[in-house]
């Protein structure tokens, strides 16, 4: 019998973790560094471009080393419940929400767990109202199981974002079943506060709707303001409450896939269960279990690192837009890495995203994927180093401002 | 900001990949490894006892050396993409079958794929045909989904397990929609001919009927017989046949949870994304994904020897129980690692599994988890070393030929 040589894993490049550079970050092989080429910067798709924490990598190690990928067994019993104890535990600890361990559904990522909820609790045609601008996949979750979407707008009052709940008396009935609440909105970067929460949560009580609340944002807060998951708010908003929340974006493992939904109350999941059984939505992988499990539990140290460097990367830029670039409206977002830039004012004659990509060789999000009205938007992950940042603004102010384009507005005013 | 120091890997240990020791094997994190005591032997799940092949562990190492976590791209492309490219080569490469990557849906595991089969091609209250014993998940997914099992039993004829179409004749009626087929067969190791395959796709064809083909075990083939996917009998047969199969088993990687569904034509492919959307069954994560893909284009050395091995394994454990347990009956199975142990004639007090538990200090899968009409059997999985295997079977014999057992049925006899 051959003797196996197995390979050792050389260690991680270490440095500071928020200061890779352009060519470290171009070897990776996610989607964020892979998807353009080699002359635009990216600040698309949300991931950090930080390394992730200690303890994430020891856990994903211990199994590496040894080779140990079966089914895994965690504290003697399924891997999954792993995760449901430190979510349980970390709802309680940051947020003072008491979330019954018992209740949690390990799932793959948040658009898998919108997917089943949104079957499980509405028919087709039946009504979803979803605050826009939003993250695009909700809106393809409506398109794609045929639900009526009914859009609850984010309006920009001068300060910041805010809904309007009497927009939607006139456009729901006895059909719209589901609301999708994203907090802290993705791409607005709202961080809703106890007031709009409860409006939402008597709105949804006195319509008897579900609520799906994507809470994955919750860790990315600034300025001191405090997260309120929607299922803390009373007992009646729990008992209709599905969150669903995972530690792949706060601590930068998405490509783990792993995340879980909540049920506020045992009559929701037993509805949902009998609808969408559990194992159609596939199993835990050991690696995104212990990923989890340890940014839960053991990496605050880590994300409080992210949330200064972040909150300096948040000001730089905001700070930099309204100096240089006063056309382009933009609120310091209260919560997420994301910055949602209106363009409206640089009268473009194309959408923001391509002007951007084609003159200052940055990739944004296209704010038409949030909204097919906002073209004249994109959404901006400023979660890179500060280094980047600056050329990233700086590329932007200088096709903002090249002479080409201010002749081409002075031709098109005349 | 922090320096951030990153743990890297030791050396995995090296060694016979296929003699670990039971104190390494007790270290493990896995099912097998962590769900009885010190004193029981584990011959149940289906986890192998050896080192994953080197490709694999280098796959994996590549993404962790560098802490990469994000949205998997590999090649320019969606990851998945790459999983189904792997898969469409290797069945052309060793079955000759020409399966259509863009017709592959990536999932978590097998499981996942037989609920969203069963869910997209029937309603409750049809008919499910499958054949029994059986890998358990199958029978709780036709009753999870509230489906009417038709059972299609394995019959021992002598020399293998068959089954004989004509018993479902007066079964079935035309709320019948689906057929379950698992080839190589769990438990009872039956590689099928195309004779076998041909009239099961008769009569698929006559009765219209969806085939789920689970075919996990057929990397894993014994004495030069060859697995014939169902898909490729015909284009017909494809028409209406999803298979199921995944790298985890033959390579070992149960807990990076990645598997494939293809569709054997775009219709039926259409017809399933109607019921079951593609982001319901989430996405596919980083490490399993390139885990599989490494398996499956670069690690067949490495499945020769553990062909070779487990032939092995295969031989001395039915030598030893043709020659040493002449009361138990057992076949030397034809694929898989499994064997299929009758122990009726032993007139047992108990189920198999708690005489062999309690008294041999082992811990095969209980026959009635596969029928509850076989409590007389046990699943003995051989994936392990020759001297566990030599252990197990001496403690099987001891518990057998003990002088308490003997008196007890010669006192039962009087």
């Amino acid at each position: 019998m051959a003797v196996m040589k197995t390979r050792a894993a050389k260690p991680q490049r270490r440095g500071n973790a928020f200061d890779l550079s352009e060519k470290q970050l171009r070897s990776r092989r996610n989607s964020k560094w892979s998807s353009y080429g080699p002359n635009v910067l990216p600040a698309f798709v949300a991931e950090m471009d930080f390394l992730v924490a200690d303890p994430i990598q020891k856990a994903i190690l211990r199994s590496v080393e040894t080779g140990d990928y079966g089914y895994p067994v965690r504290n003697g019993t399924k891997a999954e419940r792993t995760v449901a104890d430190a979510f349980s535990a970390r709802m309680e600890g940051r947020f003072g929400w008491k979330a019954d361990p018992a209740l949690v559904q390990v799932i793959g990522d948040l658009v898998q767990g919108t997917f089943a909820a949104i079957m499980a609790f509405s028919e087709p045609g039946d009504g979803v109202i979803l605050q826009v601008p939003c993250y695009p996949p909700f809106r393809e979750t409506i398109v794609t199981t045929q639900r009526k979407l009914i859009a609850l707008t984010m309006r920009d009052n001068g300060r910041r974002h805010i809904y309007d709940l009497a927009e939607l008396e006139g456009q729901i009935d006895d059909r719209t079943r589901v609301l999708i609440l994203c907090n802290p909105q993705n791409p607005t970067g709202r961080v809703f506060g106890r007031d709009e929460l409860a409006a939402l949560a008597a709105f949804a009580q006195k319509h008897d709707l579900v609520v799906i609340s994507d809470e994955i944002h919750s860790d990315l807060i600034y300025d001191g303001r405090k997260h309120i998951p929607f299922a803390s708010l009373s007992r009646e908003a729990a008992a209709r409450t599905v969150t669903i929340t995972s530690a792949t974006k706060s601590f930068n493992i998405p490509g783990l896939r792993c995340g879980v939904m909540h049920f506020g109350a045992l009559e929701l999941r037993d509805r949902f269960a009998k609808r969408i059984p559990t194992r159609l939505l596939g199993s835990g992988n050991a690696m995104g279990i212990d990923a989890t499990v340890a940014a839960w539990t053991q990496s605050d140290a880590w994300l409080d690192k992210v949330m200064a460097h972040l909150t300096n990367a948040r000001d730089l830029l905001v700070e930099t837009v309204h100096k240089e670039l006063p056309d382009i409206r933009c609120h310091a977002p209260e919560g997420t890495y994301l910055a949602w830039l209106d363009c409206g004012k640089l009268r473009l004659n194309t959408p923001a995203f391509q002007f951007f990509h084609d003159h200052a060789r940055v990739a944004f999000s296209p704010g038409e994927n949030f909204d097919p009205a906002c073209p004249q938007f994109v959404r901006f992950n400023f979660a890179t180093s500060l280094p980047l940042i600056e050329q990233i603004l700086e590329r932007v102010v200088g096709a903002v401002k090249s002479p080409e384009r201010l002749e081409s507005l002075s031709y098109a005013a005349k």
